[in-house]
């Protein structure tokens, strides 16, 4: 079975001493947010994870969901409900959520340090508070008062959940080919008729009620994602009163056979005139889900960020206690029988690209999220807008990259355990088998790249990567002759140049090819990725030195973002030639001469 | 489900008119290979995959083996034995081996094909003939002649299966480190007593009688790995005679529960006194033990061939029947709701990065079949020692290369799903489950690149890279000057000149700095791989433009060549960077400061 701690200290180093959150938070007015507050929530939430949603992820995987074909129930792995209902008690789900509704109304990039440590104890756990996220947000923005206190507050509150109910059968991406109905009842609510699948947390015995928002077409509604509205339509029909009355028509049809996120359970579920209420305004729907999604995105992210860490943590042990064979310079343990395994350097190099993935991509998810608090609370509406066109711009870039980067770092782990690593009781199988699903839900990675070069790149004239630009530049001028520093900043200012042309070498040629953003995409967004991390680890290292850690902590750094530099950064030189390559070695096959 | 078809078509192509193989078999006396009979062969393994080993690949990952506690018999799934007993009675078991002990004598490069179709239908299925296969090999080569008539035959005509018996709990790539003992019985025999792990095929209902090649120490061994020696030990006792007896002192202590290949079982097996015979000479097991090794990494990279044509095939199929979103440049389909995802040229990346790397693939493990034919049945000695040499060279790349591929390609298969293929129904997520074993049993990746830059690169002064550097030469020579060719050719050489140029700088650092060899050796076997492909894909297209293959078959080789040398080989940059970024960036850090 695969353990977990919580990453205290480097979580630390990220939020004080790298993006110096205790002067963001002041100047943001959360009064709340005092340095003893957040760290009393950081030591809380990695108690809470490491002891009670840790242990629960192996049976969750084992044992899964149940499903009752007769009641169409769902029944969670033992002890989730349990340890939902303490979450709920501890205050947990309404952390990052407004007072007025019941939450603490602490900062986003706290609870983003929360989610880390939530779905890296227990992914498919995780899932039911995240599913709730995201509803908490689209209503938060579009609902009505009575909708926020008849369906926000007890979601706020934990005492019901949420869900976002998308896709069709045949509308996953495409959601303008979506049928699920939506009829006037003559009093304001809506009959709500259709069937929706892939529904995480559709159905489940963790509250007493589940509040969906649901997409469906008006009557009047045009065709194609102009049409789209967005209903909340909970399992138990809630008046404007918020009294929870009867059971809506809407149930669960059947639940998915996964790869993984056993614990997790994924609905079809069906509406048969079940009663909505419209949030927001009619036909507007896809804006409130990209409201939801957002925040669901950056939230995945922070699970493939979680599913690394763990990894990370169960392959060290192994390696530092695995004995088998000898270092090829001599024996460094001479009265062992043999070596441990972490001094052969390819243990090291998959060991080392794990731990320079993980700790870096901690500061890109927290860094997006502490945008987010800026976006929100900055007094500056200037600054609200920049940070809000850099959240968008890094969203893409986060969800897809850490969860890219979780199917490496999982692969990566569970080899150094070679053929334990496949056996299922290590937990490593588990790793790598959850992390699968985190490059396709909320977005495949695919779709996330198509945000990131179309409508964050080329619709919005590089906005956001002018804005990332511009923190490397002025890091860079910062630190122009730190010798500490040179090695680095260098390297980082050339590749952050590079990225700008590479960037406007796809534009113009999409200028007369459309064709070439798509060909251009997925390397670009992990070209993208790296450079960003390159950024976070030059920070990382100057944070560092600047900073009271120990010599040790350091040194660490140093190391690893030499690492990075050396090992890893370079990954830019092939995703630079594939998409300087262009869009014709894509497209010049028929689809026929693809095989038979 | 994933559906699986035979690609015979590529196959055809490879043999006859990539590698010449009816030249090659006449030369190496094959009279009975004819092109009639080996168009027979395969047309009878196309039909045997498909129709009766692929249906019953989900029903094994489903079901999986059985194990009864009390007895130590395990089950395997449903119609796993009909399917053997299949199998056996077309002669399929003993297609390459020696007519003397019953085989069909027919070369290895058409039992690879064979092996690679068996793989893709059900390669938890495939592991049954594919250990038999191993053991087989040590017996031929190492066998007293009676033990030849008494396990080999059988072995041969499929009345029993074989297993390889090395591992131990702390034991596994470090041999040396092993406790079976074998003490002499005075009859000639041994008692072998010690508990293996991760015994593949080590108990099942297939056959009634069960061959294992077991590693133990002898009394008088030395330590380490000097002192180990084989034994082949049978689940009922066999005499000199060849008759089958009483139950040996072995049996099945419990099966491991796995990510994937649920329908090869994989077991403890423990020996207590079993009555086993001294294969080869005493203390030169491990000589043994790689004949069955080598054989065996060749087959698991044919395993992971299998399942990337499997995965491409379904994936192709998902490609260009689901639809989902309009193509950037204009709808592709207008009068349908959308236009199939093939139109996407992300989509397409995936597709083709698996097409390319399959059919290059394809050829890289079909050429080390050809020359381990070479190697066997070459007349000239001097052809057979340079054959032996280069199969030794490209056993570590095959093997690692289309495993390690075979992660991608079951990644990216599964990716173009979205969603769905999450899904176990759709099939597409057994075979990522299946696929991760293929990089860790018979040898890690982090091994077979140790292999390829110690043993087979700087023990061996680079013989088998001069050896297959020559070839590139050769095919260079040819077609200097064919414009056809020339977008292939001018970078092939510059990429060969550049590996030659790497491969002397890795080992002139190794020369003061052995842990040198360790930090490039993934990254370098990686790089080899591209480059071998790179060759492959150029003669592909020289080999398609000289045959009657239609024009679409050649546009189809050009487009997909064109797309590797754009796309897929540029990922040496990034291999060249990091090997010559050297060891340092691994080896600064002290193991204290890799985490808690």
């Amino acid at each position: 079975m695969s353990t977990y701690k919580a990453p205290l200290a480097d979580l630390r180093f990220a939020l004080y001493d790298v993006l110096g959150v205790e002067k963001q938070f002041a100047e943001l007015g959360y009064a709340e947010a005092s340095r003893d507050i957040v760290d009393a929530v950081l030591d809380e939430a990695a108690r809470f994870t490491e002891a009670v949603l840790a242990p629960l992820n192996a049976i969750g995987d084992q044992i899964g969901c149940k499903f009752d074909k007769d009641t169409g129930d769902v029944t969670a792995p033992p002890g989730f409900k349990q340890a939902f209902d303490q979450f709920v008690e501890g205050g947990w789900t309404g952390l990052t959520n407004a007072p007025e509704f019941g939450g603490q109304g602490m900062p986003e990039v706290l609870g983003a340090a929360l989610t880390e440590m939530v779905d890296a104890a227990n992914l498919a756990w995780g899932n039911f508070p995240m599913l709730s996220h995201g509803a908490i947000e689209a209503l938060n923005r579009y609902g009505e008062d009575w909708q926020k206190e008849a369906f926000l507050r007890p979601l706020v509150e934990g005492r019901w959940t949420g869900t976002m109910c998308l896709t069709e059968p045949h509308a996953g991406t495409d959601l303008g080919l979506l049928k699920t109905r939506a009829e006037p009842n003559g009093d304001g609510s809506h009959s709500i008729t259709g069937t929706k699948i892939f529904i995480t947390c559709g159905e489940h015995d963790l509250a007493p009620n589940i509040v969906h928002l649901v997409l469906a077409r008006l009557p009047d509604a045009p065709p194609g994602p102009k049409g789209i509205s967005l209903f909340v339509t909970p399992k138990f029909k809630v008046g404007k009163d918020g009294a929870m009355g009867e059971r809506n028509a809407l149930r669960c049809g059947s639940i998915e056979h996964k790869m993984g996120i056993h614990g997790s359970v994924t609905c079809v579920m069906n509406f048969d005139g079940a009663q909505g209420w419209l949030v927001g305004e009619a036909h507007k729907g896809l804006q409130a889900m990209f409201v939801m999604m957002n925040s669901a995105r950056l939230g995945v992210g922070l699970q493939g960020l979680g599913l690394s860490e763990r990894a990370y943590q169960n392959a060290l042990h192994y390696a530092r206690e695995r004995l088998q064979t000898r270092s090829l310079s001599g024996p460094k343990f001479p009265d062992k029988p043999a070596d441990p395994i972490i001094v052969h350097p390819d243990v090291r190099r998959m060991l080392l690209s794990i731990k320079s993935l993980v700790e870096g991509g901690r500061l890109l998810s927290l860094h997006a999220y502490s945008q987010l608090d800026a976006a929100h609370h900055a007094t500056d509406a200037a600054v609200r807008e920049q940070a809000d066109t850099l959240v968008g711009f890094l969203t893409p870039i986060a969800k897809a990259c850490q969860t890219e980067w979780s199917i490496e770092n999982t692969y990566n782990a569970l080899q150094c355990f070679g053929g334990h690593g496949y056996i299922a009781e290590h937990g490593m199988e588990q790793l790598a088998r959850d992390a699968r699903i985190t490059t396709l839900y909320e977005g495949t990675t695919g779709i996330q790249s198509l945000d990131l070069i179309g409508r964050k790149t080329a619709v919005s004239q590089g906005a956001g990567l002018k804005l990332f630009l511009g923190m490397v530049d002025a890091f860079v001028k910062q630190h122009e002759g730190d010798a500490a520093l040179a090695e680095f900043v260098g390297p980082l200012q050339a590749k952050a140049a590079e990225w700008a042309q590479l960037t406007t070498g796809i534009l113009q040629r999409a200028a007369k090819n459309p064709e070439e953003l798509g060909a251009a995409s997925t390397d670009y967004l992990f070209y993208s990725g790296y450079v960003v991390l390159a950024y976070w680890w030059a920070r990382s290292v100057a944070a560092a030195n600047a900073s009271s850690q120990s010599a040790a902590f350091k040194q660490a750094k140093l190391e690893t973002a030499r690492f990075y530099f050396a090992r890893i950064l370079p990954r830019t030189l092939a995703h630079k030639a594939a998409i300087e390559a262009g869009a014709e070695p894509l497209m010049a096959m028929d689809a026929e001469r693809f095989g038979d």
